[in-house]
């Protein structure tokens, strides 16, 4: 199935906020993380997170927590650890996050809050075609794909954990649904078409191929997963009721 | 999102092999698991697994290793216990599978032996609801839902399992692979079509939804992914080289 053959992508912004993925070389000053876009300058106009101690202290937390999660996975996350990596004090980490799972909640949240914008290309067919090749640069990302792939696997067996990713995938598909939408209100796709079942339906076969045969998707796969969610909404398939 | 909420069936046999779903009671005899179809009478004609004592040593090993995936995951699966509740000395085990990953690898196997074959219904549509309507009944089948979930999850952090659950999948979509290559000699599909590919897009939403979201899929997320799949297939999407 060479179709299924994966590339993995680089120097393209994934999901989860600007980035650029490369190889995950920890403590690294200068790799960007979700939590923190871009070296973090406090006070500095432009930057996302201007903010105050707090913020810089959840920044760094959040940062470390992530790279244990894409370099070692759920399994090894330790706040005392988390704690060290992010240069913050022990205390504060237990005091703030309580718990590994309430870390990886605030990750989710954090994640969910930078989740792109979804695209306008005027097409709903193009629009599709965004946000599969967004879904497939983040599946690609090294450290991305491998926090992705860690936090899934940790909500199989922690309820807190499965809840937050829910909640992510809710957020990001939500941000998606407009461009189903407008494709209706355009007259592109049937009227009664569930917008959230055509958005998921564009990352299922990118997601799966993944996570169950371990091959990240290549482009050929992105487009493929946005023409076959398009071409099924066109014929009615995801029209409610039906 | 109410075409996602989940129905957990019973009753029903699922993708691997012959099978009473039903709550998993550990130990309870007469419950069906993959590696014994049916409760083991050795040598009686027509069971499936007559085998000597090889066979049976296996058949309970692997019951025994798919109960602690489904029941508490693949962090808790350790050799020892496995050789308790399965009634079988350390040392056989041991010796036999010599590790967590050469007994799940082994379990894969088992499970890939027994999935079950495809249906003919005499239309690839039929057929392709029929592939739907199995995968997600396994799914929706609390011992097996779990079970794959656990294998999925340790895949994502140990190599020789995504080996094995790679293997898994070659196996079982090789499996229905001609449901689609009959359609395409039917002329019910475009000549060209990647019959792997559209085999997979059935599963795709069904395993994304349970994995991501965590939502079981419910039979009408099963027709969903056949009718989606197809309609993307009539329109050329899986047409290899497009």
């Amino acid at each position: 199935m060479s179709a299924e053959s994966g590339t993995v992508g680089r120097g393209e912004p994934g999901l989860v906020g600007p980035g650029e993925p490369g190889t995950v070389r920890p403590g690294e000053p200068g790799t960007v993380h979700p939590g923190e876009p871009g070296t973090l300058r406090p006070g500095e106009p432009g930057t996302v997170r201007p903010g105050g101690r707090t913020a810089r202290v959840r920044a760094a937390v959040l940062r470390a927590a992530g790279d244990v999660l894409a370099e070692e996975g759920f399994a090894h996350l330790d706040l005392a650890d988390v704690a060290r990596r992010a240069e913050v004090g022990k205390t504060t980490v237990y005091r703030r996050w309580g718990s590994v799972t309430g870390l990886v909640a605030d990750l989710l949240s954090d994640m969910a809050e930078q989740s792109s914008p979804r695209t306008e290309t005027g097409s709903v067919r193009g629009d599709l075609r965004a946000n599969a090749a967004l879904v497939r640069r983040t599946l690609a990302d090294p450290r991305q794909g491998a926090l992705f792939r860690a936090v899934i696997a940790a909500a199989t067996c922690d309820v807190r954990t499965a809840e937050a990713l829910r909640r992510f995938y809710d957020v990001r598909v939500s941000e998606w649904v407009p461009c189903v939408e407008e494709g209706v209100a355009r007259g592109e796709l049937p009227v009664g078409t569930d917008a959230a079942v055509v958005v998921r339906a564009v990352s299922a076969p990118l997601y799966y191929s993944l996570l169950t045969v371990g091959v990240v998707p290549d482009e050929g796969a992105a487009v493929r997963a946005a023409e076959g969610a398009f071409a099924a909404a066109v014929a009615g398939v995801y029209v409610v009721g039906e």
